[in-house]
């Protein structure tokens, strides 16, 4: 298996408005397909996608009768400078996300922050001086 | 907002065994760090993480009342031909992951199944001749 993951899929419950969130309010780069029930964005290595939480528990083939909650699953976007995590979570809130945790200095030595996307998904919005990942 | 997605966390109720799975049974390489209470792998793209769920929403900082079960996300991995597939996925059923959707041609024209990590995360392993996210 080669390192690496080639797609993250989360699963939504309004696609219009995830889209509307993922491409107008953070600017990500819609992948053009001939389908309007999933959206891809074309991003540096692992690309995202949208797609009805329904369908993607169908396609699976399980049942999905698990409540609203948290996952148990985050993503993050890291950036250069303490002032750009301020930024990216600005803009985040702005296009409609909640603000779950402000940016502060955390115990491993960075500067982060948490936003939770309109359809329930948690990103972490980090500087990691010591682990360059942007 | 760069279009990257930097980390994706998987929330796992054993480090250990989570770490066994991805490091020894699927073969990613692991970042050295000095800390034993979550892994990084260097992937191509968008880096994985293990960090224990109960901790993954201490840091968050929300209370992660969600039982077991779909997450609404899944991780594909996508690979040149159907008999790779076949191959991944038998070497993550090989290391601890259980078949959850046998390999087969989809609605969609490619060919794909799914397994479930030891966790409980859900990934397809997919040969798709329409774009290549290999």
């Amino acid at each position: 298996m080669k390192p690496k993951i080639s797609l993250i899929t989360l699963g939504v419950k309004h696609l219009a408005r995830a889209i509307h969130f993922y491409r107008d309010g953070l600017g990500l780069p819609e992948h053009e397909t001939d389908s309007d029930e999933v959206a891809f964005f074309k991003l540096e290595g692992t690309w995202l996608s949208l797609f009805p939480r329904e369908a993607l528990a169908e396609d699976i083939g399980i049942t999905d009768d698990t409540p609203d909650g948290f996952s148990g699953i985050t993503l993050a976007h890291n950036v250069a400078s303490q002032d750009a995590v301020d930024k990216v979570l600005e803009q985040a809130v702005a296009a409609g996300a909640e603000l779950i945790k402000p940016a502060e200095s955390v115990f491993w030595g960075g500067y982060s922050g948490y936003f939770r996307d309109p359809e329930g998904h948690y990103w972490e919005v980090a500087y990691n001086p010591f682990m360059d990942l942007t």
